[in-house]
């Protein structure tokens, strides 16, 4: 039997802190911007079953009960008190939490408490760029601030994040832009956006990528739809730099995903959502993953947000997935069965310790 | 158990009425436009293997007998009562029919009559483009009776289908073009083509996909080989019209396929010919697609042409796939046994019964 | 049971002629260029947990014994004699030899001798055009250099192979490019190159190609990380030239090689390296690749460079999910038993006999 201890969550959001009606769950279970087709429900999605099936015991209820009665025990129990339990559940020891737009999620410490872990904080680069901007009156003073910003982050944040670099950044050229084009893409950023806008200029945005490989902080690039095959220039650009490149959302180009980690040392691969929005299936995603990847490339998350359900789905589906695939491979001789104890520590844990240097 | 009463095929063609000697019955099962390579040939198959498997016992013979054996059977009850059989063991109680190019495959009445099932009719684009065409002397008559031909055809036909649109139509731009633009495209293809000229322009392939949305019926669009990544566009462009875009052949980009029905509520997948044509494999490339579809977004079809073994083999390797996978999942404790009921219901006709209104 | 009598190898290098310590062993093992990341070792990869399951006991120790103590003894027994009891073990009978860049690898001949088997040569076509151009003074002795060469070594060799076709030739045109474009590439080259220098001119590529194509000897296509798709205008315009087309390495594009299979006569698909590089998961790659293409088109290889250990894990790897495969399928009564054992006598040795004409 493979055992995983405890795990170390590398990307995740904090959880909402008011009572919800089962629109607003159902809503957070959905992948879409609106509401589901007409005759359908997000409750009927691989998310939605694995909720059913993990959730409803920890509160007390029976697996896979109606969505209905599980919001009712939900409320019965308070907020606060149901992601409690829902979270010390998760068997999850560390939380690294991407803090987001400001909004009603709470916060690292925060989710920490609740969950009874420590927790640490991601920065996402474009949120901070643009809080920069909204303090920032001239150029000069937006490129200087930038670049305090983001050193500044560095200090205490575990990792940065940018959620637009693969889709708008780094499509056209993997390079620092010049300093020309910088102070152009500045200018023109600063005259047009209202407070608040959202930075996807694609040469601010490489400018800012950059300013975080030189931090030396591992970054994580969200590949969204996109082949993670473009990042092939970028990851080439910074090899030998010191900074580490962590893949997420790989799916459904997870082995894609996973032949980078393969070419390229500094480059790392996330597990997380692929496996909790897949559900029943993720053993053989995982499994698909585990083809091409070195084992000391690979790292889970929950990418849970908004619902401790996610977390727990993350962690729940993420273990039995490792558990079974793992156990497999050792029945039938393929591994033995201490490497495969020590590669399900090195996933759920050790990687992830070593890249963002948790002590 | 899993049990699927019975289903809707929602995209389909009609069989050839013809006695069919052992090279023409070959030739059916390729999907290349000539002759098999020198010492290979299309019964070495999965397709070919599983007519193997489940035609034979339909018609009195062995499972994987020799296929030169099961033809002279087929050609011993004659071409209409072994369409019989074959057709009325598929558990198919409604055909779609794509009417296609005329020829010797039967219509929906006549493949009804020898399935004992109801059907209705699915209209190409682009043959009613060039029917239109055929009697069409100027632009302003071509672009009148176009739209009166396709609203005329959402009368009674249940959806409207394009083999063209994802391939020329719809990579360079999603929206509808602006009338300048259609009327020259419209004078050109009036020039120059010849009566019974295939339709490839993009503007009038354009110009006709926006007016089969305005009719309000589901329209299916053929993936073939492209990515279904480049149809997001056009869906986001559809997006709350009120019209259904079903993805059809989508293997193998059948998971981003599925994805892009878990980000539109308007966007549906086809299951069917990705599991005729992969036979032993189905349940696979089904599980796959069930990883990130919503359960209400997937249909069932044969996607079966000329042979009635194909309409037998997708809906043969359609109900076990589906029962192994949800048993397989019901039985690790993943999904209740009466959800997967429930969802292989949804699969096998509800979902087509209410998209397509089939009352 | 289905049984694999003997392999036809129909793509591997030699093997190293010196004795090794443990890190060069490793960097055999990865795909990258440089050393692993920190922390990490190529051992953790699923090619490094094949290798010591299936080798230490050809050498009397225990599967899965550490790394080092494989190494140990494998000196102990020396290069020579570890390498024929790894090679004799593997059950190839003929191995296509990829002669590659001079160096310190064993040649077709040695290779035989070492695994009591027969050898033929597959020759690089980017290979051969560097030693014509260090060779050739004047674009006319180029040219007519080029010619003599290809002619020549279809003489003897069984095939040719292209590592840079795809990647840089392909891409924008498929057809033979005009004299003037290949006179002008040709000086170009000429002018420019250092002796040595690698030949990636898209021109001079093509031509080369084309040349190829008219030998009538099977032309190997390397895929690298590129989609398949983007050979399907050089695949249509080879069609019925009686030249056939090998796609090499197409995973984690495997389930588009087999697709390409499916729809052109002359295109085939290698399985080889896809199973080594996978490991435990060689059987799930296998049958996704089964899916599509007719079993008359898939060839086995090891795609073994450098360590005789990379021919017994792609042999070893390969029989085992053959096996695991088929015979998954008989005991479903979705093959039969008869076919399942034909189809592994043709995927591991008889389409390469018929392709390479090995008689």
């Amino acid at each position: 039997m493979i055992d995983t201890p405890t795990l170390v969550d590398q990307y995740c959001h904090g959880v909402l802190r008011t009572e919800l009606g089962l629109g607003t769950f159902e809503a957070l279970l959905g992948r879409s911007a609106g509401p589901p087709a007409a005759g359908t429900t997000f409750f009927d999605t691989q998310t939605g079953f694995a909720v059913r099936r993990w959730c409803p015991p920890l509160l007390g209820l029976e697996p896979h009960c109606p969505p209905a009665r599980y919001l009712a025990r939900r409320r019965e129990l308070g907020v606060l008190e149901s992601g409690r339990r829902l979270l010390r559940a998760t068997g999850i020891s560390t939380y690294l939490v991407e803090t987001g737009p400001p909004g009603d999620l709470t916060g690292p410490d925060e989710l920490a408490a609740a969950g009874a872990a420590g927790a640490h904080e991601i920065v996402r680069l474009e949120l901070l760029a643009e809080q920069v901007a909204d303090t920032s009156g001239t150029v000069d003073a937006l490129l200087a601030n930038l670049a305090r910003a983001v050193h500044g982050a560095a200090l205490t944040a575990v990792a940065f994040t940018s959620v637009a670099a693969v889709r708008h950044g780094l499509a056209a050229a993997p390079e620092p832009p010049g300093p020309g084009e910088v102070r152009g893409a500045a200018g023109r950023w600063l005259a047009r956006r209202e407070a608040g806008g959202a930075l996807t200029d694609p040469v601010l945005l490489r400018h800012l990528l950059w300013i975080a490989v030189s931090s030396g902080r591992p970054l994580q690039l969200h590949l969204g739809d996109d082949d993670p095959m473009t990042l092939g220039d970028f990851a080439a650009a910074t090899a030998g730099l010191g900074t580490d490149l962590v893949l997420l959302h790989g799916y459904p180009h997870h082995r894609q995903a996973a032949h980078l980690t393969s070419v390229f040392p500094h480059v790392y691969a996330d597990l997380g959502p692929a496996l909790a929005r897949t559900g029943a299936r993720a053993a053989a995603v995982l499994a698909e993953t585990l083809e091409l990847a070195p084992f000391g490339k690979l790292l889970f998350s929950s990418g849970a947000r908004g619902l401790p359900e996610l977390h727990v789905v993350g962690a729940r589906v993420f273990r039995e997935a490792l558990t079974r695939v793992l156990a497999d491979w050792v029945r039938d001789g393929a591994w033995s069965g201490a490497d495969a104890q020590r590669v399900a520590g090195m996933i759920a844990s050790g990687n992830a310790r070593r890249v963002y240097r948790l002590g």
